[in-house]
């Protein structure tokens, strides 16, 4: 009686032929992908790919493809949701290594690169030029992993989330075919939009190899300012009154006290009180800039600002965007041993005063510790709902807090994810806030695509 | 022996049942309904339906799907694409009549309409709340209609196309399902974006019966200037300029002077003379407005710019744009008893004076009569290929220019449809553009949702 040889083996044996070294089994290597940063229980992949080009991964997909194996792509890691959880074993699929930046176009302000870039190495590429990309998440993801997730950050308010600033792709399909999809024009209406499809698929379509996106010069003059609060519905009513008024803000970003408390000792930022706060950063020409700030500081002060702070220097705005960008680690490091439930609500903008007091309420009521951080330009915000990572019991109340907050979001006409994407996480929320029938439909676009269901499988989709 | 009962009698009857009066198999009715403002050869749907509700889109889908016959909606049919040319002939859908303005929310800059609804109809509406709608094709078309064909216009290269001022849609599948995509939130990472997916499909994966839009406020300040240049160089070379400095124009449209000479005999603009034309406006603050239109005015007198005529006022501004969006009447006006073959090419912006001066070389070969205009601070430019109806020998020497001229625009990494779409008048070049593997991703897509292909066939793929 010979052992089962399982299809794994036949995928792994296989791609060794063409990738060497670069398939690993070694369990240390395997446990560093067995979740992203977030609480879903760690699943070990069979085996650890780290592919090097759009051909390795056409040659593994179609391997995987034939033998019904999953496969999970992996970026950084950084995943709040579980997306690169490979919960039912399998490859994970690591496009890390995938780092060129192909070409830039200082003409048509645009680029290509591989997936693997991250915002930091492309900006720091760009800054020669006079361009910037100005997707920023707070985590040092992949850009390959904001598609994924349709990622957006502090400056969406301004120029868009991933969505808005991807020309074009080129994706290998479950089954080992390369596509092109989109194109270099600014505007295009030539058949089916593949490229925003594929946006936000979370690897359950296809794996994105190459990235064309698009560029903004660095504007002629940028300041920020940070204002405080003494209570929170003068900061919120404030983000609303700009909006609404269409101050064309490149970013404006709530923290709550208790964020504000960690970001103090975590970032050392010596000069703010524990208040809330708006982090505020203004983009255009030099009289561009002094009007929207002028027009921002008149109804703050109204709302019952305390002061408006200026960070015209960069040093001071680079200290400000880093804390703001470490906000989520200063959360995570203001309670020992913890890992953080991190809730991505997004209402419309009318609608934020309530979603937002109203998960404060809840987070009281839990007595749980819950920073809380947000995009509110976009009307998104962000509860860190911290836990020990040792307390079974402190998950399932955590979760439970979420699920109260995001069913608020959804009461209030918003969406369960702003910018986190659905993964595992937030799965469980898609019928109500489609309806089936939508569900349905979504359903049906991925068994076309992916009939064996091998890509990422138990993302979006509860099983 | 009894005469065959056809599958679209059946429809006919059982529709009959609920729509009443308004199913018609009118010969003048079914006339009206046969084609577009294009060059498709005329097709006569079996009948006529002018539906008033989702339930009746719904209703006569799923009647539709039973007993497989074709479904081609229409708008107002200004298609210059053929899209509403009922090719296999079946059921015109005419939803024009579908114009309620369902909500409009002034806090959340978003409203929710009706197909039906024209971009006046609804800017007429919005007026009086300090609200506007920016996506303006020239025609008289239904928001319907440039949901289906991811329209555009003059102001998109500041304010982006229909693509980015959708929120989300009501839309009626294939076999009458009725699904919600989208969001009312400005940003969301929640499972796949059908909303994108269906602008753009030409009402080949489904019929859009409502659509929430994301509106903007009314500009502070506006105006608006003219200039001449005494080459078309100078002309194309400033917009790139105007471009790549970033200045955020709100419009910048090029006419060449022979469709500048057909709108000064259509519109009486008795004060420009017969030279390559730029059209523009800022929007802003007032002291914003001022610091956009110094900058673009420098830009062109550098580059050979004869003045730069003012139109500060509301009424020589609207004289302006009233005749920039019948510049298309102007052209065929401009040549007895013609119709128009429209080619839609856009490029990048650096390979914009390469595409224009070859298409202006390639008419100069042909010999035809061909104004040429453009949406071009996008890429995008038109040329309007007039011919004698009663010819079909034109129409055969117009569309040996149209491959041309798009030949040329995909050569230089363009597009062969910035915002008319593909219908039948572009199909042909769609296997070029995305390659047959993408291509085919479409397909699969389509073949899914739509699995007996009723929904508006032989539009996007050729058959």
């Amino acid at each position: 009686m010979t052992a089962e040889i399982r299809p794994v083996d036949h995928v792994i044996a296989a791609a060794r032929a063409f990738l060497g070294e670069r398939i690993s089994t070694n369990a240390a290597v395997r446990d560093q992908h067995a979740r992203g940063e977030d609480t879903t229980t760690p699943v070990q992949p069979d085996a650890v790919v780290f592919v090097e080009s759009t051909e390795e991964v056409s040659q593994l997909l179609a391997l995987c493809h034939r033998h019904g194996v999953p496969v999970t792509p992996f970026g950084a890691g950084t995943s709040l949701e579980g997306h690169v959880t490979p919960i039912r074993a399998g490859i994970s699929l690591d496009l890390s290594r995938m780092t060129a930046i192909l070409d830039v176009s200082q003409d048509d302000m645009d680029c290509l690169i591989e997936p693997g870039v991250t915002r930091h190495q492309l900006n720091d590429h760009l800054r020669d030029q006079g361009l910037f990309f100005p997707v920023d998440p707070g985590s040092h993801c992949t850009i390959g992993g904001m598609v994924a997730t349709r990622a957006s950050g502090t400056n969406a308010v301004r120029y868009g989330t991933i969505r808005e600033n991807v020309m074009g792709l080129e994706v290998v399909m479950a089954d080992g075919r390369v596509i092109n999809t989109g194109s270099r024009t600014r505007k295009a209406a030539n058949g089916y939009d593949l490229t925003r499809l594929i946006i936000g698929s979370e690897g359950t379509l296809g794996v994105v190899t190459k990235i064309r996106l698009r560029l903004h010069g660095i504007p002629e003059a940028t300041s920020a300012a940070v204002v405080q609060f003494p209570d929170m519905r003068g900061c919120v009513e404030s983000v609303i009154a700009v909006m609404q008024l269409g101050v064309p803000v490149a970013r404006i970003e709530l923290l709550d006290e208790v964020q504000i408390a960690a970001c103090i000792a975590y970032s050392k930022l010596e000069n703010l009180e524990v208040l809330p706060t708006l982090f505020l950063e203004f983009h255009g020409t030099e009289a561009g800039v002094r009007e929207q700030a002028e027009s921002v500081q008149a109804i703050t002060t109204d709302m019952g600002g305390l002061g408006f702070a200026w960070a015209a220097d960069q040093e001071t705005r680079n200290k400000l965007w880093t804390a703001r960008h470490n906000a989520y680690w200063a959360a995570i490091a203001s309670q020992p041993n913890s890992r953080g439930v991190t809730t991505d609500v997004c209402v419309p903008i009318s609608r934020l005063a309530d979603a937002l007091l109203g998960a404060r309420e809840d987070i009281l009521v839990s007595g749980l510790s819950c920073p809380l951080v947000g995009h509110v330009g976009d009307g998104n915000f962000h509860t860190v709902i911290l836990v020990d990572q040792d307390d079974p019991a402190a998950l399932d109340r955590a979760w439970a807090l979420d699920r109260k907050i995001v069913a608020r979001g959804l009461a209030l006409g918003g969406t369960c994810s702003g910018e986190h994407g659905v993964g595992m996480g937030k799965a469980e929320f898609l019928e109500q806030e489609h309806g089936p029938e939508a569900l349905a439909v979504m359903r049906s676009i991925k068994n076309t695509l992916d009939p064996k269901g091998i890509l990422n499988p138990g993302k979006i989709f509860r099983n």
